[in-house]
């Protein structure tokens, strides 16, 4: 079966949708805000206006299935942005996956199995990481995070409830009816652009670990002090980021990446010796091993900077997320597709985090980039090439229809890559 | 001449003192604040009952000199505080001139030369760093100073007018009038208590250099941006930093101290690279030539540290301070009073800026240090042994009766000790 998309109707789709809490060039619809909550309306409208079932559960995901199948292929993404985000992110999969359904629905619902669109709630974390799709998928429960707050202060449960969706069900995924899951997304890296490759097949999404690395040392005055007499938090740390950085060039795994974005020097005087220094550090790799590993050097050389500094060292846990491998049905279909259409492809790791890492380990699930101009994302200047956005549709809408046919087959046959 | 001075009296006058802007251990007396103003009448009270006469000036100085002489050795520190700090610091200095001057006038008043005492404005730097013994010396105008701003948003001349000194004359130093300057304060270090002596003859007062060094780089996300496509500000910063710390371990000249006790990353995220890191940088040494050459090492291991993390970078210079040598009279006479009084003296630079630094200049200036408990200091649990206070009294005592015996003399014949 092959699906007819229409590029330009889903070009003007998403600059409708970009209205939405729009400001400048980029724009803001965070988690539960009115924004949030217009636009998942709007979507639901539009779904609803290609025939679809259409429903929003209780914590804001949005679903719109093709009414003749007991079966469906979810496609989609989440709606929700960063502060002054971009006009892209995860409204290009959500839009794919409207332009999808339609061409699904002229082509008159071939096969047994439907397609489904999903907007994910709140995927950025504004109140909670990957919120709608780890509820839907259940991995956690809405109690766990119901006292989750944003930096302005709202509250995850008082949010949901002033949006009207306390007390409405919120949706759980089924493996028998949900026959497997694909998402389009845009890049947020430099390196399809880099390599002139206009689809990237995604082949794991790294894990994720986060701690706080704080050294306690002692406040002293900075000219009276001699060097020799201080308990300084800030030499601590300043040496442990230098020999951080040392261990994962030299020995941090292929693949890894990492950040120490963010440190907070107390008192922070020109004149005061630091007492208090604490730095945020975060490691991403494909395999679970390895930020083990890191997580042991992280102990091993914070303990050598406080030692070498005359101070102690806490560190603190501040998340740790499992690396998600995308299913070797879905990467081939995805593979066979672009060939089909010759869109050169190539496979990659998803330094991101994505929806589709809550249902990987559920049901097959894959995923597709499209190149980011310049690498960026989360900021107004986001955008990607017209042509890119329309081959990534076209390539989703032939992977899905190769999944619509395989699983119409009593057996599927797939080619496992390894 | 030999004046019998008052340790008990001391000690009681300093916790009277250290009642007003008390807080538990600690206490505020923030310039220009209605605690140092009360401070600052409660102390002209003080002279005034003792026979002096009195003045406060029109930035805060408080002045009491002994009523028959034409010229005066002056004596004394500043009562303001840092915020919540201890109860000796300057207060110990302005308290022991009391004393000195009221065992003056009880000995009635002998030679030509009198006692002044003063309690200078702003020592701490509140609004602006030595601000009254700046003016007092004509080192600054008030109108440069005028719009300088506090932590908490208050503007140096609006509280000037506040508390009533505006349209008040600015006192200025007269070198005829003025025959010296002594001053003795807490070490605010170890190196007394450590070393077992009880008295610290200041040959030098540091120099201080301050600059911010800013890293600009580029926000990425630090998931998806490879580590070579990064232009991480952070790790410039840290790379700086140990850069830095080695060069001065290796070559930062001897007696120099630094400290890096601030710095900001921004946005400051777990999973942004950092586009914005700032660092505050100071360092202190008794020679010029020495901190030029510091300065020196800090543009150029700060444009190495840019170069390898792709970024750039700019200095900003925050404060430059001369070292201030004391006189060698006045080592002279300190150092033959504690021997006199068969009480431990060593020389030693104060790592600390001092209002004695003003003055140096243009009198002969000198400065005794007591040992500090556990070398703290700005900080409530700022304290000295009771008989190392009376010991301080004492030999300073001794030094202004060496100083106003010299002084009365038709021509000094002072032993100059290099």
């Amino acid at each position: 079966m092959t699906f007819e998309v229409n590029g330009s109707r889903l070009l003007q789709d998403l600059k409708d949708l970009a209205k939405i809490g729009n400001v400048g060039k980029g724009g803001s619809r965070l988690a539960l805000s009115d924004e949030d909550m217009t636009t998942r309306r709007w979507l639901r409208d539009r779904m609803t206006e290609a025939g679809l079932v259409t429903s929003i559960d209780g914590i804001g995901n949005v679903f719109g299935y093709t009414p003749r199948a007991d079966r469906h292929l979810l496609v989609g993404s989440h709606t929700d942005t960063v502060p002054m985000g971009g006009w892209l992110d995860g409204a290009l999969g959500v839009m794919c996956a409207l332009e999808i359904a339609r061409a699904f629905m002229a082509a008159g619902q071939p096969g047994e199995v439907g397609v489904a669109i999903v907007s994910f709630a709140d995927e950025e974390g504004t109140l909670a990481s990957l919120l709608g799709s780890r509820l839907f998928a259940g991995a956690i429960r809405f109690e766990d995070v119901a006292t989750a707050t944003d930096p302005t202060g709202r509250i995850l449960g008082e949010e949901r409830k002033r949006v009207g969706l306390e007390g409405v069900e919120i949706a759980r995924i089924d493996p028998k009816r949900h026959v497997g899951y694909l998402e389009i997304h845009i890049e947020q890296g430099p390196v399809l652009e880099a390599d002139g490759t206009t689809i990237g097949i995604v082949t794991d999404i790294v894990g994720i670990g986060r701690c706080r690395v704080t050294f306690h040392g002692r406040a002293d005055h900075a000219g009276t002090t001699p060097m020799n007499a201080r308990a300084d938090a800030a030499q601590a740390l300043y040496g442990f980021a230098t020999e951080f950085r040392n261990f994962m060039r030299r020995e941090g795994g292929e693949g890894s990446v990492f950040n120490l974005g963010g440190a907070r020097i107390e008192p922070g005087a020109f004149n005061v010796v630091a007492d208090r220094a604490e730095l945020l550090v975060e490691y991403r790799n494909a395999s679970d091993a390895v930020i083990d590993r890191i997580e042991e050097a992280i102990a091993t050389l914070s303990r050598e900077a406080a030692r070498d500094a005359g101070v102690s060292v806490t560190i603190e846990p501040a998340g740790r997320e499992s690396p998600a491998a995308m299913s070797p049905s879905m990467i081939e279909q995805l593979a066979r597709a672009a060939q089909r259409l010759q869109i050169s492809a190539r496979t990659m790791a998803s330094g991101a985090g994505h929806d589709a890492m809550s249902l990987a380990s559920l049901v097959p699930s894959g995923m597709l980039f499209i190149p980011s101009i310049d690498g960026r994302s989360h900021a107004p200047e986001e955008d990607s090439k017209p042509e890119d956005i329309v081959a990534g549709l076209r390539v989703l809408a032939e992977a899905v229809s190769g999944v619509l046919e395989d699983a119409t087959k009593p057996q599927p046959t797939l080619k496992i890559v390894p």
